[in-house]
């Protein structure tokens, strides 16, 4: 059969092609592209579990469906890789994820059967209902809107916010739970124990053995079982269907659940449910990893695993460089287990992302005192807020991009009541090659407008230690936010004796003539080379590793300003309203009027990449400080 | 009886004066606390049919409760008028909303029966959650928490999530639904639906005439109906809960609904519910207005009516000038239905304040066109995305402070796909007696970071009509706010010509040579007094309008730089990152150095008040435009 193997994918570009495949062909479809994305996954890294738990249903819903009229939204997106693959960017998908390459995620500006750019979860709902009012609107009565979400995602208040909005406005979408009892980790909360009881229960049982078996295999969901619905609509809800279901409550029609491997189930349900108008909502059952051994056991560790052998299913260590230096996310994980085995008040809260931010480590030592409250930023915010009210310490550690969603609740519920909340902002600055929707670029700019707040960012592994130390002293007792970047530090011997920073307070690493650097957070690591690189081309640089964006270091400023004529900020987030910003803020309220260059990400979204090829478009890398530097001072020549 | 009128509410002067009354005079109370806020709010103003909803509620909470060890926490607030009255600030209501007075919501600096701040929406189940989490780490087992949220706020996502969380932690939990069937405006949506039927139903009724009864009235929920539960749950739940129910799916025991104004059932179904663990949702049907009939019948008007005649119920207007300009609202609101009979792609959508926001306009003659979602900022946002991914222009209505809630959805959904949302920022700036939870003053610094969107802010009527009609134009074809104050504007011929504004540019209102005003918004009204008073002084002030945060009037700016020593920025937002923040930024990629002064909100939380005693404090009013800008020239004579 080696012959044969991929013969099918390689005949489909487009969703049409696969339309031409008869339907008893397209278990062998799906097992193509299983190995295709296992072949092309294992040595360009990306997310792969959820791929190969959706497979079925991507090919069910493009042999189904008439993409991209209709319109297709994948919630969060990093399963849309078969989804790619099928409609025309197969060849090019050996690029993913890499600079100027495909997006790891749908992208409007990609393809357009990218119905909706995604990234963040729980906006499918919401984009969807949107698109099929416009439709309504228009009166294209043939264009259907199909809207995918994990249930992992369908925690995430928005979704239910659009739930109740679909509902209420009776609107043509069909919702497809992808149930697979995962988030990147395992799912939690009231919700999930309440899928896992429907997908349990006897009912689902008896739907997959008999009612369904007994309408005709081939037939499913097909003509009859539709007229025998619509005739004996209650009955037959009572056999397959739950009733009183929680999404029924939102006036969705509940289906399922079903098989979400079963591709010609699949293909049958969906075409019955095409023609069904109103809001409905189908129950898939997938399994995450699905056709990789070792992704099906280990589902978090196999989200997005790095490069694999996939034969034996060996993840390469690549993680970080030759001298092991950790991960800042490792030093916030170890930190936080070592703080809280002294200050009993602290508390850990992760909005589903206990591995990514390594809270898992305080989970599992203290699992009474650390809480994966699900894909739910806002609610992660104020329940912070709520134990705080009550004497705890929280540490509550949001993704940057993430926090995006917990804005007002840092305002409202933290900083106006100056409730003592330690926001630690992993994967801060460019993320890499997650791309646009996950660079943490705003976080700066947003967070320094709150009053009451304490921002500052760690430029390496010991400075993170010691905010977090900081923070949490029953002195500071006000809200507290510490950013730091995805990825490894510098420093290999970190674990120190705590040491407390004084608030407001930066630290000169280098002291120089001609010109001041003034970094916050990593940045400061460039600043650090590009001294050298400097001193080496006679240029005499001073640098400022400023730690605080708030409250400034008003004494160092004003030496600063009184000794240099020539100034570079340099930070990894946006230069509008940024750190460089607050920066000038200081100079005009303070008279002074020295030169200054701000260095950050520009007015403009930066695509995907490794951070390394995309510091280096932003100029914030070694040699982007060097060249502004060397330009301020008069000096052009290249190093 | 005149001479026993507000006998007992005199007796209360807290939770434990009220527990001294005997069961069978809470009625009384109740009464005398009724009459109590319908004749201060009659004329103080402040929200009024809320607090009179829940009087019996309210009254029953704390005969119930240990009150303030046990925890009450208040979604929204603007019902919590009669738990002020009740706590100890029944003789300082008066001063309620007033400048230094009381806050019209909970806040914990005012009182330790204020468990936790609120004012926006669907924050308490999280909250609380916090705090029952923290209880049970610090062993407190008789620390009760108690949530109440109305069925409006239960629309709002993170209340979904906390649902999610609490069901998952099964923590000592009481959420009460106060369902009156409305938010400011009626509720809409599936949920809505969904509670309607249960409390129409007919299990409501047999619960309430034949179980209830049965059990006995004085005893209620209680102890022998406790046991009855105990024993027979199952069976009970069939006859007085509901199978199956919403709440139920996240592993809340459901109980209700209930009369939420009979005082003595109120009392005796918390007495029993108090002990009974885990996560518990109760019922309570309650009428928004209840005893003032007027309040009663006309609901969203009677929200936060204003000053009242208490007898006759008629609502004193006092809305705007004598002069008779519009309030920015309804400039708002009838330009929208002008461009949208002449733009078939516009759509609008506000989350939960048609009235509040004047869309009731477009949704009354357009109904098919305009949406309201309910309170969920942000799915509205990704909503309207939707709509714009299908060639929709839509006008999405958010107040400023309530925009923080649906930041990452501008960035992410709107943003990132460049896609024409207009976003009007209703509120923007001070908005005077709601306070610190409802100043819309962080938006010009969190909207002018996002990459793509075009920040912009009318002076006055006839500039918000035009940015509004460029902002639909096919070339515009990307992300647009526009941001306005609550209340009136200045001019009473504001129903011009549509004219195109060029975007990025500003416009020159008045000549000068001293000095140079710089304002955004609303805020060049006081740089236009601000002008002539420094005339009178001697003092040559030019004036330019801006209008545009992004992209600036570069070439307007250069000019400004190039002719002025001395130049001052005056914006209603924050000086953090703001507006003033966006002109250093440019003063520094340009080499300018002049002398510049920020003028706008400074680094804390600015109390309540009217919008002139607040204007005031912060130094942005005209007053402080002049003495400022005399101070730049060098001439200090009080004006």
């Amino acid at each position: 059969m080696e012959d044969a193997k991929g013969k099918l994918l390689e005949s489909i570009n487009n969703p049409d092609d696969l339309k031409k495949i008869p339907v008893d062909q397209l278990e062998d479809v799906c097992q193509e592209l299983r190995d295709y994305i296992i072949d092309v996954v294992s040595t360009n890294p990306g997310h792969f579990g959820a791929s190969l738990g959706v497979i079925e249903l991507t090919v069910a819903l493009h042999y189904v469906y008439n993409t991209p009229y209709d319109q297709l939204v994948w919630d969060v997106g990093h399963q849309a890789y078969g989804h790619k693959i099928l409609t025309g960017r197969r060849d090019q998908f050996d690029t993913n994820r890499k600079y100027k390459g495909l997006s790891g995620f749908p992208k409007r500006s990609e393809s357009e059967y990218d119905a909706f750019g995604v990234g963040h979860s729980s906006t499918s709902i919401s984009a969807a209902l949107g698109m099929a009012i416009a439709s309504r609107i228009k009166g294209e009565k043939e264009r259907k809107v199909v809207a995918v979400i994990g249930d992992g995602a369908m925690t995430g208040g928005m979704a239910f916010e659009a739930l109740n909005n679909a509902g209420g406005e009776n609107a043509d979408i069909l919702v497809i739970l992808n149930d697979n009892n995962m988030a990147i980790d395992p799912s939690v909360g009231g919700l999930n124990k309440y899928l896992l009881n429907i997908s349990k229960s006897d009912t689902y049982n008896r739907m997959k053995h008999d009612v369904w078996e007994g309408l005709g295999k081939l037939d499913g969901f097909g003509k009859k079982a539709r007229k025998f619905i619509q005739k004996n609509q209650h009955a037959l809800k009572n056999m397959i269907l739950k009733e009183n279901n929680l999404f029924e409550a939102f006036n969705f029609r509940y289906f399922g659940p079903i098989d979400g491997h079963d591709v010609r189930y699949l293909t049958n349900a969906l075409n019955d449910l095409k023609d069904i108008p109103g809001p409905k909502l189908l129950h898939v059952i997938t399994q995450k990893g699905k056709g990789f051994k070792q992704a099906e056991i280990h589902q978090t560790k196999w989200h997005a695993p790095g490069i694999f052998d996939k034969e034996t299913g060996e993840i390469y260590k690549c993680d970080c460089k030759i001298d092991q230096a950790p991960k800042f996310q490792n030093v916030f994980g170890d930190t936080l287990v070592e703080l809280a085995e002294k200050n009993e008040k602290i508390v850990g809260i992760t909005p589903a992302m206990p591995t990514g931010c390594s809270m898992n480590k305080m989970i599992e030592q203290m699992p009474g005192r650390a809480f994966d409250v699900g894909i739910a930023e806002q609610h992660a915010v104020t329940f912070s807020a709520g134990l705080a009210a009550q004497g705890m310490v929280p540490f509550c550690n949001i993704y940057s991009t993430f926090m995006q969603r917990a804005y007002d609740q840092v305002i409202h519920d933290v900083a106006i009541q100056k409730l003592p909340v330690i926001f630690c902002l992993d994967r801060g600055g460019l993320v890499g090659e997650d791309g646009p929707t996950h660079h943490g670029v705003f976080d700066i700019a947003y967070m320094r407008s709150v009053p009451n707040m304490i921002v500052s960012a760690p430029m390496d592994e010991i400075e993170l230690r010691n905010l977090m130390y900081t923070a949490q002293l029953d002195e500071i007792n006000q809200p507290f936010s510490i950013r730091y970047p995805r990825g490894c530090g510098i420093t290999t011997d970190w674990q120190k004796e705590f040491e407390k920073i004084e608030i407001g307070k930066g630290r000169k690493l280098n002291d120089g003539s001609d010109i001041a650097l003034l970094s916050i957070g990593k940045t400061g690591i460039f600043a650090q080379r590009a001294v050298k690189l400097l001193a080496s081309n006679d240029i005499s640089a001073a640098h400022y590793d400023m730690r605080f964006v708030k409250p400034l270091d008003t004494e160092m400023l004003t030496e600063i300003m009184e000794n240099f004529d020539q100034i570079v900020t340099i930070e990894d987030g946006s230069i509008q309203g940024g750190f460089g910003s607050a920066i000038l803020e200081f100079m005009a309220e303070n008279g002074f009027t020295n030169k200054i260059k701000i260095l950050g990400i520009p007015d403009q979204f930066i695509e995907h990449g490794t951070p390394e090829e995309l510091y280096r478009e932003c100029g914030i890398d070694t040699q982007g400080i060097v060249i502004t530097a060397k330009q301020l001072v008069g000096k052009t020549k290249i190093v």
